[in-house]
């Protein structure tokens, strides 16, 4: 039966504070959890119920997590999200170590996103695409929110955050770099050419778009041509299209 | 102040049997209600703070809307969202109109969408991209739901969308039309050439994608090009890559 201390610490590693002091986070679902056994993070204790634990008793050994089984009552009061069925696990987070671009290499900076939701789809479709870098504004949500690592389906193992103040680091990193800014009334997408040297792609809040200090950095301002009458596009949508529109020209110059 | 008989029936219209039986629903949050102010919806009456009555009192009054004044209290305790501190206006559903593409055009067609949010999101990008119709099957998430409003941030007032049996409106409808279907493993999106006399694009369930049974009625399987590592793509991003796509080809033919 599951201890009331351990109820207290998964409570609270819902808040950001907590996280932080523990350097841990809560990862919910079969799916979330499968990846987080096949990745690299360090996994303090799987929650599971009987019938997780057995048909998945080679991935769970594999990782030699230390796994208790619970019922599925205690399950459905303890996580964030009411439709988890199967298990729940704490892991260590990670340090906030230094990213950039290699040569040849797009990175994704984020400018203040804060729904965390948008930022769990922006990281599963970096994952996607194959960008595996993500730079973001100090005020940019936090990837360990439950609701981010729910969004991003496992993609969380594979693509790497840093937080930074932005201004400082396009100073020191985007010397030679191209900047593309996702900006209203900026170039079309479909006629920008992406650099074969790589670069770096903003993105921007998601009432505000890219800050005034940040702008300064873009060197290349793109759009997204609107053919109807929408004012606008969700971020996670626009960095899907950015980003599909930089590997189909990578596609076509193969 | 609110009577009790008003705040009865809008939280009625929260659940789907109510809004067919009254034939009405609800907008909440200022952008949306003042889309809804610029449509041709008929509106039954709008909850109103008496800030967003003074500032928008000629938005209100070119509509002949029938305004209540209430309180940010009284609001927030209504509505399905503790964002909104502003109006909440409920409306008349249109009919299920027979809808289908006109020569040159696109038609969307959603095959058992079932989440709100990804059916608001659809409907907002199809706005941005100029798709007007919507054709969904039966079992797909009803548009009027509040989080279907929300999401498609008033966009739900410029696309239409027509609720039927897939499979008989596809065998009746798409004799010499091009249907195009989101698959994996079909034809790279970035190679398909969409067809100039318009047609269909066919996108499938959250988990199962599209149905056997729709897929029968396909003609051209197309895919989005993965490059790295995330398990799939969620349909709002899916289907605003496949527009994307759509519409740069017209503006490259152009």
């Amino acid at each position: 039966m599951l201890s009331k201390n351990r109820i207290k610490y998964i409570n609270a590693l819902k808040i950001k504070k907590y996280r932080q002091m523990h350097e841990a986070f809560i990862v919910e679902g079969a799916k979330s959890v499968l990846e987080l056994l096949d990745s690299d993070f360090k996994i303090e204790f799987v929650l599971s119920t009987s019938e997780f634990r057995q048909k998945y008793s080679s991935n769970l050994s594999r990782h030699n997590a230390v796994t208790e089984t619970v019922t599925l009552q205690e399950l459905q009061g303890l996580g964030s999200f009411q439709t988890n069925d199967s298990c729940l696990a704490v892991a260590k987070t990670k340090d906030n170590a230094f990213l950039s671009p290699d040569m040849a290499e797009y990175a994704l900076i984020l400018d203040d996103v804060r729904d965390p939701g948008n930022l769990g789809t922006i990281i599963r479709v970096a994952d996607w695409y194959g960008i595996t870098k993500i730079i973001c504004s100090e005020d940019t949500t936090d990837m360990y929110n439950p609701k981010v690592i729910s969004a991003s389906k496992g993609s969380f193992t594979r693509v790497t955050v840093f937080y930074t103040d932005l201004g400082s680091y396009l100073s020191a990193n985007a010397a030679e770099k191209k900047v593309a800014g996702a900006f209203l009334g900026g170039k079309s997408i479909y006629d920008y050419n992406f650099s074969n040297s790589g670069g770096f792609i903003v993105m921007g809040n998601e009432s505000n778009g890219i800050s005034k200090e940040i702008e300064a950095f873009v060197t290349d301002k793109v759009t997204i041509p609107r053919i109807g009458e929408a004012e606008s596009l969700n971020v996670g949508i626009a960095t899907a299209i950015m980003l599909d529109n930089m590997r189909r020209q990578n596609a076509v110059k193969r």
